[in-house]
Parts: C-alpha cells; structure tokens; sequence
C-alpha cells in the first residue's frame, strides 16, 4: 500500500536530518534569536530581491493565518476570500474565532480577480456591515490552480487603490513557482502583496511556514502577536535550521518540482487514456475523475482521497505526491491504471 | 563563553535525533495519528496509572496553557493563580486573548493553598463579577519551588468541595518529580487533577508538551479546539516520535535528575560559602544572592541572568542547568565561585 | 415629507410614557429585580402556555442576538443562518467578534428548511471544520415573509434528532404573529425553539427585545453573559415598565396588526395597479418593484429606501409603515401611486 | 423603608419625561442621527471648551468602558488600572472578555499617581509580558474619592511621555465636577485626557453615558464598534433627549450639589458624633465606620449596603444619595442616628 493522500506523510529531507544533527548540542538563544534563523532569514530577503522584508516563522499554516489576520485587522474590519478558501473551510473556525468576518464569494478555479469581490466594497449602510480590509489568496490554490504574475498584479493593483490589504498563502507556494509555465517569481510576490507566507511542511521540513511581511505598517510588534497565540517557540532554531536548509542551493525548489513532476506524469497519462479532470491543476496535486470501478481496483494498493461525486458511475478522487515520493510508485501507478483500461 | 540562562538552549537528547531518522521516510498519517504517537500516548497511560487519560501533544506551553483553559471554561468564568504564575507574566496575554480573566493572589513560595484564595470564592454582587472555574498552579513553580503530594491533594479535596477544576502547568514537571525527596508520582498527579500536561522542551525535546487529561467532561472535541487555535501539527509524528523517545526506559526523567543534580551541586557550594537565596529551589534553577563583583567576574565566562536587586551591592541571580549541561561546566563555575571567595 | 423608511422613526406608545411617569419616583432594585420586570415577566410566561421559560429583557436586536449566540456556543461551534440573516450582514460582524462563524445557505424567501442545510452537517474531515450547533432563524424574516407553524415544527424535529439548537431572532415577532393567515402562536414558539427573542422596539417601545429560554440547558448563568457584554441594565425597570405596558391587554399586537394593515392596504393597491413584488410579503415591510419615474415622483413627499435595481427602468422599493402611521398617510401615498398611473 | 443603596433607584428627572413626550411622535432618523442627539453633543461641545471633540451616547457604564477599551488597543496591549477599579472588579470580566489584560496595582485612595504604575512599563522580557498603553481612572473613583485638576495634569503629561493613553469613567462624573473644594472642569478633561465619559444614568437619566473622545487617532470608525458590540441603539433619540434636557441649563450638575450636600449634611453628623469613614469621600456616597448595634437600628427604616466590616462591633456601611433624594428622608435619617447616641 503506497498513499498519495497528502504531502504531509514522510518526515523531513535528510539534509534537515544532518543539519539538526550538526547544530544539536550548540548553545542558542531562544524564540528565534539564533543563527540558523539569522541565516535562514537571509536566505529569504534575498530571494525577496529589492523590497525590505521582516519574516517570523511557524509551526503551521493555520497559525500562520491566524496571525497574519490578527495582526493586521481592526475587530470591525473583514477578510475577503474565495469560498474554497482553506481559512474558511479546514481551519475549525480558526479566524472568527480571533474575532474576524471572512466574506466568501464563489469563482471557477479557486483563483480571485477584483471583479469577483468589489460589489463585497460596496455594502451599505455604513457602520452595520463589516468593512473589508484585507483580501485573501492562496498560491497554488486548494485546487492545485496558481496565479500569474499579471493576476497577482492586477490584484495588488485594485488593492491598493482601495485601500485593501493583499495576503497570499503560500503552504504550497514552492510547488506554484515551480509549476510548469509559471512567471512569477518570489521577489514579484514580496513587491505586489503586504504579506505572505512560504511553506516548508508541504516541502520538505517537519513543520515550518515563513511569514514574509513587506508592508511597513504590519512589521511593528509582530512577535507580540506570535507570543500571544502560542506560536513563539522556545527553541526557535528547530525552524531556522530547517529553513536553513531547505533554501541552501534551492533545495525547497527541486523537491517541489519533483513532486510537480510525478503529479504531472500521472496527469498525462489519465488525459490520455480520455479522463477529465475537475480542475485544470499544474502543480502536486491533481483531481482525475474516474470510473468507480478503476478506484475500486486503485485502492486496492494506493491510498487517496475521494474528492467529489460527479455521477453514478464516476468520482472525481484526489491524488497527492510529495517530495519524498519515489518515481517507481508513480509507475506502479500508472501501470495499474494503464492494466485497467486495456 | 558558557551559558546557564535556561533549559531550552540546546537541541535535542541524541536518542530522539536517531529515532526521527529510524523513522523518516516511513509514510504516517497526519495529526497526530501516526503510530509513534500512540505509542508515546501508551507510555503515558502506563505511568498514569489506574486514571484513564487523554492525551495531547502540542508544540510550546503557551499553546498548551491556552488550550486548557479556553476548551474548560465559559466566557465569564476565571482562573485563580499565583501572581507569579507564567500565564499571568510571560505569556503576553494569551489567556485574556482567549476572553478569560486571571484573578491573582500572592504567596511567598510560588505555591497556592485553599486559603490563599478562598476569598475568591465570596464576591459579590452575583454575575457582576466573574466565577472562579479553575485553579492553575505549575510544578516545579516559575521559582523552582515544587509540591508535596499532601499538597496537591489538600487542593484536589477543595476544588471538588467548591466546584472548581485543578489544572497543572507542567513545562518542568520532570524536575519536580525527580527533585530531592519528592512524594509525588504521576500517577497521583492524573489522580488529583483534572488535567495537567508533562513537558518535553525543557527536558531533552525539540519541542513538545503533552496534555493529559484525566476529568472526563474534558476530554470531548478537545481536538477541535487544538485545530482552531492552530496546535494541531500536519506531522504529529514529530511529536510522538519524540515523546516516545523521551519515555523509553525512563530518559525524561534521567535527564531531569542530571539538571538537577548539577544545579544543586551550585546551591550546595553557595551555601557551604555562605550566600543565601531568593527562594528555597531543589530543581535545577536556583536564586543565589551574590555580591555585585562576584557577578561581575562570573559574566567573563559564563550567561545567566540577574533577577533582582537585593542592595546596593547584591542582587539575585537564576543560574539554570539542563539536561545537556556538562558537568565540567559546572565545576568551572564553582571554580571560579571559590576563586573568588579566597 | 413623511417616511416609510422603517419602523423604528419615533419615539413609543403614550401607554409607555403614562406607565413611566406613573412609576417614576418608586425606589425599585437595579438589573432586572423591579416589579414591573417580573409582571412583564409573568405576562410573556403566560403567552408561552405550558413551556416553562426564563426571561431577559436587553436593549437591542443585536445584543441579544450575541448574548443569545455567545452563551449557546463552544468556540468550535458554528451556527447556520439564511445568507440573508440579518446576523449576517447588518450587524457589523457581531457574531464573529464574539468568537464564532455563520455557516450561510441561500433561499429564495429568506426562510430555511432542513433540506437547504442537512449538507453542512457532513463536512469532513473532522476537527478540521467547524461543527454546526445552533440554526438561526428570523421570524418575520428580513425581507417580510413569515413561518407557518408546520415549518418551525419540521425545523425543531430536525434540530433535535441533529443535535442542533433552534433559536429564532423575532425583532418584528409581533407583525408575524398578526400576519393574515398566521397559524404560530408564542406558546408554540416557546415549544419548538430553544431559545427565541420577542421584539418590542418596532412595535411601540423606545427599546426592548425580550429574550425567551425553553431549553434548560441555555437557562443557567445567562444574567453573567448580559453584565458581561454591557447588556445589564442598571435601571432594568425601563424596559420591564415598557413590556408590562405593551403586553398589557395585548397592545402590542393590536399595534403590529395597525402597522401589517397599512402597509398590505399599500400592498393591494400596487398588485390592483399591475405592479410586480421583489418578496411576497405579508406583514409590515413590502418590496414592490417600480418604475424609476414613479420613484422620483413619490421621492418627493415620501421617505423610504431603494431596494435593489431591478433593470434599466425599474427598482424594489422597501416601504415600511409602524405602529406609528397614521393612514392618513398612507391614503395620501396610495393617491399618490394611483395619481401617476392615470 | 427608605434606601440609600444606591444612586440609580428611581426612574429619571421629570424635564426628562416631559421632554420625552414633547418630541415623541415627531419621526427621527435613527442610530445617533436625530436632532436631539444633535443638540445634546453641540451641548457637550460648548463644555469642552477649546478641545474638539467627538461624542457617542451609550446605555451604560460597561459598554462605554469595554468600546473605548477594545476600539484603543491591540490584542497585545493592556490597560492599567487601581485595583479597585471598577473594570477590574464588577463588570463580570467584559474587558477580558474583549481579548485584553488589565495590570492592576494597589492605592490607598482609589486614586492612580503615575508612582503607582512606571514599574509595569519595565517589565521585561519584551513581546513575552503584555505591553501597557492606556491608563483608566475613574473619577469621582469607585470609593467616592475625586481628582484634582493637578493630578490629572500629570498623569496626562506622564502618559504622553510613555506613549500611553489616559481614559476616565465618569459614570459618577457630575458628582465630582460638584464635589466641594474641586477645581476641575469637563473643559480641562477634555484638553487633559485621551477619551472620558460622563454618566447619566446616576445623575438623572433612565439611562446614558456620553463617551466624549479628544484624541483624534480615536475617532475614526467608532460607531463601527458600537455597532459589532451591540450599543447602537435604533432610537437612539432616546438617549439624545435625556442628555439635552439634562445639559440644558446645567441640571444635570445641580441634580449632582443636591445629591452631594445630602450625603454630605449625613457625614457631617458622623463627624460630629465622632465616627470615623473608611475613605475620604466628599461626594454622594459615604462609607461611615458604625456601630453594630446602630447599623441594626437603621436598618429598620433604612435600606443600605454593609460594606466591610471593621472588627468586632463596628462595620462600614456605604451610604448613597440622589438627585431624587428628598431632603426630608435625610433629616429622618439623621434623627434617627442622633437618637441613637444620645
């Protein structure tokens, strides 16, 4: 049995292994003090190029999420978010209760354009409704979708002329920057939006997200707000080594693109034999749908997710892989499929 | 340069860097249901006796403190505590942050009786004021000070009398137990309270604090209040790999004893020159009041940090040990200690 | 000018300013101990038959919609709500600010039936998502239809096998109790809901929305929630001599029926003159849709709100008429109406 | 039996009610946007001098402090406050409630000296202790004591010099404005602190507060939390009604000297009989330190508070007239204490 469940199954890259290895038994200060933090903090300003960043990380996304919301909201003000949002969906709630509206609308592709929230812009009367503040995406989406550089430009765009803040998060952003066609790069990210974050859990590492701030305005007094929700780690160089790590020589980037790849080649193979697809993924995960008898013989040794009910005889299922996936599973794979339609 | 500033300096005991690379690259369901958790779960309840037990592992101790008191509480009920205590000091209020109220009492050890707050129990008017709900006390207390097992249970006996849960902040729970002529067992612990949690981070983990809760009203959707408040870990495996780790054969609490046993090898020798202390400690923190030069001189060589002005030319200091310290380290300090003396 | 824009636009009954005077100078206990609350009181207990409920009296639609919320609901509980709720969209995130999501579903009429959400009870995976507890709904709802007694009796049966609260937001309970074709009576109100509120500022009070408990479980400490959010009145026997005034030989009602007539003789006259309805109301609030030139005509001796812009030459008007109207009014309006279509 | 337990037993002033009948059936836009409020503010205005100001009329004491509380600060950020203070002790944890910590610290006059408090600004280390940033003073305080325009000045020039901002409840405001030997006007409130209230509710209204905001960062977007908090009252004539009769001609502050001189004509006595108080007061409450036996006698005839008992046979009652008082129930009072002791 070989799962492509999700990409949070295997524990870290073995250079992460070696690093908390190498680093173990010398003394550091505490909650993010220490030199691999330093140096993994430096790591990304460069990648960020020419805008001036403060980054903090985390454990996870959710509280990656959290914070930034909390930080940059007056308890009146509002999130706005496509309806598949992870914060509005698999986070328990996790925004509102720090007190906070999230103002949902619907799109085809899990992506946001200014023409699909500004009517949001527009509620009346004044002071009975929530006042946007603060506009939500996620790179790659939760259905595998990413932005282009001109999407998140527009976006940036109608922002700040609406005096809307711009919060991309990044749980899957390596994969995004690694998708097949992609042009945006993580230095244009840090220019357009007012924060985001990169993920390290989805790539890699044992747990981490780097919080990446641009806008002036919501540097100050950050750590207060991470101490506050339990996210300031004592031994905050379990996430500097492992960031440390991951973006010495791009290796974040190389595992992305393998998993990219994988997910790729399985994808190919489902469009050839005439499968669709609920959504038009570049990146690690991918929705097929499949007849149910083909998912009856898969799960037999693979693991997945059932996604959505298309029709009597057809599901759409989700399939994940990781950076850790090895390429002979793939095959095994796609042989099983390949066996089933002859 | 040799740094006795806290327990939380280093990385991790080397059995649990081996066990995270035994255990890497086998696949492992998420959030805390992976196999090494359930076996670090099993380990607990073995140690907690006839109590059956629900276990939690969280990443810091804020987020575990947090947890406790927002999944027990209503929005009007209050936490009775020691003015010492972490959560009402060190944790940027992210008890208050939860909608809750800290009623504070002083006591002269760090510890809390009935009678220090029965008090509380009187106000009045009805529902102008908040009700008391839970009584928190920590174990070793911030002061290094720890109960007796006549103690806690003389607070269990009351809290049930006065409708009031009992919950221990245990971040240096290790320390306690193992400390000179202590009574008290973790199965009394599960016993007498109602939940209590047993630390990892400052006893040979990375990270990691396990909440055990033994009042069965309690125990129900805990997990979600874990996932909203963003300390439910994708890898819980790095949890439970470690937590495995540290209670095999005993290692947690072999390592206390080894921080222990170097700190009050320190007190020993302050006291034999004739020094007092701030408060009466048998852990592996101690309050030692020394004349402004001998602080001067040990600063050369050694960190820690000065806690409180005595006079004019004394001040206490807190000298930490882990379970990393080397024992030579010690020795050079008391050698440096004598030096002066003579 | 005279304006339709809504029900709350003068002062309260004379009944309520003779029962003030009248008690003025009395000495009576603060916070709801007066003896005009408890016959307040004893009148709404009266009305809920045989259902034995607790009572509060609070300034405000939106505070007892948060006091009513905020006590029902752990902080991973979620409630579900018409997308049109008034809690939704005119209460400046009121919800949320006390900690908790509004899960929406959309209805043609503004009502909510099991089958628009037995979906969100099936949310996967668990812990990840909120978990739904209480379903909200209003009564008239916000757009002026009203719930048959059989609706609210299939809504009960399906909340109680589901482990859901019922609670209804009756701000303009009245106007919906004297609807022409209303089979609801209070004392089934009180039997199928949990929880629900009687309104009293639309219909004759200065202020006041009594809140009405059935379900035991909701009774206990409610009167520490209200001191909790500023909702305790000092002078309580404000809205307690307001309500023993308006219930009172049921004032209130005859005052809703007087404000439901005006606006449904309004109501036949557009329907006679060929005129289509954006909602089909039945009780004090009615939405026609007219031309813009009728509009702009009316406009200028008459208040009322445009509503939704419907095409390029037509708009729904929301026209609202109280207990205050005098149908001198509304006869010069209907004229007015009748004026422009010949 | 008549009762000196408190100052908010009656209804309201009779200008009041007649002023409430004038203007009832005129129709008024709603939410604080009717001329009644418009004039109560220009009233409010013309008091605060040189200062612009921006006012918002409330129900009560509890929401004005808790929406000037949480529209101010930060989650991080805490309020200082004397531990008498009435957020800290009788408002059921609203402001924890609201997400933040209040620091309290002990003062023999429930007054506050920037002495009392410089300490919580160093508290150390930073972003793991809250961040102090608004100081709350009540005046007069909870104890009937009142300030001094010189200890207002410095503490408003001590707060400007910390970053911190000054807030005072005036619940009991008029009473200290009227207090005997004061030299503080509202125009120096205004110039001297950041945001303050003046009560209604125990000077003559039914109910009522007027948050008065100076400091202009403050203002923006302050009804947004008066509406998310529930204090935007539909009709809010009501309030702005009762504020302009009460301003009108300065009755509000000779309903303050009347209740004043009759508290004070009681203490008078005492003194002269040789009874001593438990604090200082100079307003409409008193706290005479009484015989057991004479506390047993009056209360035959008269309803008050036992407040704290002293030894043996002596306890403090609190004694609290008001603008309704008749001076004839004073003269019993008194006859009956002077017969007592002779």
């Amino acid at each position: 049995m070989y799962n492509f469940t999700n990409d949070y199954s295997e524990g870290c890259h073995p250079n992460i292994l070696a690093a908390l290895a190498d680093s173990n038994l010398t003394q550091q200060p505490g909650y993010g003090n220490d030199e691999f933090t330093l140096q993994a903090v430096q790591y990304i300003r460069e990648k960020c190029g020419a805008t001036p960043v403060d980054v903090h990380m985390v454990a996870g996304g959710t509280l990656a999420n959290l914070l930034v919301l909390v930080s940059a909201l007056k308890p009146f003000e509002s999130i706005i978010a496509v309806e598949t949002g992870h914060i509005n969906n698999h986070e328990a709630g996790a925004i509102e209760a720090t007190g906070h509206k999230i103002e949902t609308v619907k799109t085809p592709d899990g992506k946001l354009r200014p023409a699909d929230f500004a009517h949001l812009l527009k509620k009346f009367p004044e002071y009975h409704t929530v006042k946007p503040r603060i506009v939500y995406i996620s790179n790659t989406t939760e259905i595998g979708t990413h932005y282009t550089k001109s999407e998140v430009a527009e976006l940036s765009a109608y922002c700040k002329a609406n005096n809307l803040l711009l919060f991309m998060d990044g749980a899957r952003m390596a994969m995004g920057l690694m998708a097949e066609g992609n042009d945006l790069q993580l230095a244009d990210i840090a220019a357009l939006t007012d924060v985001f974050y990169l993920g390290g859990t989805k790539v890699g590492a044992l747990l981490g997200e780097a919080i990446i701030i641009s806008n002036d305005s919501l540097k100050k007094d950050f750590k207060y707000h991470m101490k506050q929700r339990g996210a300031l780690m004592a031994k905050g160089r379990l996430l500097g080594v492992q960031f440390a790590a991951l973006l010495k020589d791009d290796l974040m980037f190389d595992l992305a693109k393998h998993a990219n790849g994988l997910a790729q080649r399985m994808a190919k193979v489902f469009r050839e034999l005439g499968y669709g697809f609920l959504t038009p993924s570049v990146t690690n995960q991918i929705f097929p749908i499949l007849p149910n008898a083909l998912i009856t013989e898969l799960s037999k040794e693979f693991g997945f997710f059932s996604w959505k009910k298309i029709d009597e005889s057809h599901t759409a299922v989700r399939l994940i892989t990781s950076w850790a996936t090895p390429a002979e599973q793939v095959d095994r794979f796609i042989a099983a499929v390949q066996a089933y339609k002859s």
